[in-house]
């Protein structure tokens, strides 16, 4: 369901898995003919997750999003449960970097030293967010605002803008300076003539932790990815499509994360070919 | 079970837990004491963990070990599911970091980027299987085998020996070279006064994937770590001692390895409050 830059590449994610078939491609307001489907992948605008995951799940189909606002995640995850329950099915909450990879990763690395403290850089890479923020400010034309991480979680913004015909360029670089996305990191806006010249899906991780394990401190774990942000996306939901299933087959209903499905329910094959390749 | 450096480094765990007690410690001819015991850690040599994870297991207790010889992980594991399904339990396989967290890195960047190459590059580090092949060598009093990574998983060995007295060091480091141990890697050897001196729990592991996610080809991914080895094994042990018992009460009997269990059952706490903070 939808068929932007995710939805496209969660279509090529499924057609070059050995164990799916892609059930169709459908827009918001005709979901009619996914109802042989096993499960629908909710390649939307995240707002609009929740209403359509209930109409699925009320159906009986399983379905993914890559629902990404942090705070609201669990919310959904105890809106969507009962829903999952009643129907006997499943459905998987936030599943693309990061949330989702990313998340596993720190739940990992949380297993393995209890204590100390993960800082997660993102970037070099576009921020939707940030780049909306600024595309909405009075004179603005086009926005692009990339994350670039500068250590323990800390990030400098840098808005490539291009200005609507007469506007001011310093009004509005200080009305983003002084708009709320913005106020509280180091924000560089740069005029630039073509916003879209400079478009690139691509992003990035490194996520940090130093922690503890038992009583031993400076144990030390990195994880880097430099990666095209949409293919990402659309191929972790379709390996959490994969795990779905095999969760409602087992009877194991309900809203689930990424931190909440087995590592191997994620894989092509069968369990025993998969440890012996993976352990 | 077991107290060599694993055993001393999960007890330090099981104390820094906050929802475990440590039932007691106990030699492998003495396990009269474990009977209450949800689980028990099997922290004694590899090659006796099967012998006594069937006794454990064979009195309905969980077990937990870090079995670690690749080739034998999925043969252990078809070995001691039945018991676990008859005796009602769960046995945890290979719980350390290589095999262990690593393979569930490997897992999940699988997952991320189905096509292409993984790189498990190991060490700095100790290696006890090579230092243990260069002790037997005559006319060696004590060895240590450095293993250090050269990337897409070539290694060189840095093999310290103390000579025996009247041992000719040629004579000694022709008969290292020639040993299959070592005869396909880079190998130097290097005498020293004190094998002892050189000691060092420290290891490493730089695991790197280049892979395609749908159609989309050079995502790259790394994770490294730099860590005391034996603390980490035992803090993993522990935490998938705390994963063990919630398989054992969900019903979901069998020998598992880390790629089979949710992240989130590594973790103490509630659910909620793991999403909330991890997700």
């Amino acid at each position: 369901m939808g068929y932007g830059n995710i939805g496209r590449a969660a279509e090529q994610a499924v057609k070059s898995a050995p164990d799916m078939e892609l059930a169709g491609v459908f827009h918001h307001n005709d979901c009619l003919d996914c109802m042989d489907a096993d499960v629908v992948l909710l390649c939307t605008p995240t707002r609009e997750v929740p209403k359509f995951a209930a109409v699925m799940l009320a159906k009986g189909i399983c379905t993914v999003d890559s629902f990404d606002i942090h705070g609201q995640i669990a919310g959904l995850r105890s809106q969507l449960t009962p829903l999952c329950v009643t129907n006997k099915t499943v459905s998987v909450l936030s599943a693309g970097w990061d949330p989702g990879s990313d998340s596993v990763v720190r739940a990992l690395l949380m297993a393995m030293a209890p204590k100390g403290i993960t800082y997660t850089n993102f970037g070099p890479g576009r921020s939707m967010g940030h780049s909306v923020a600024a595309k909405s400010i009075d004179g603005v034309k086009n926005a692009l605002s990339m994350t670039i991480p500068l250590g323990t979680g800390v990030h400098r913004r840098m808005v490539y803008i291009e200005l609507e015909d007469g506007a001011d360029f310093k009004t509005v670089e200080a009305a983003i300076l002084a708009d709320d996305y913005f106020a509280h990191d180091e924000t560089h806006v740069i005029p630039v003539e073509s916003v879209d010249a400079l478009n690139n899906v691509a992003h990035g991780v490194n996520l940090v932790r130093s922690g503890v394990s038992g009583e031993t401190h400076n144990q030390r774990f990195e994880f880097n990815m430099e990666i095209n942000n949409p293919a990402l996306t659309g191929q972790v939901m379709v390996s959490c499509a994969r795990a779905a299933v095999r969760m409602r087959d087992r009877g194991e209903y309900g809203a689930k994360t990424m931190i909440e499905i087995r590592p191997i329910d994620l894989l092509p094959g069968d369990e025993e070919s998969l440890v012996k390749a993976l352990v």
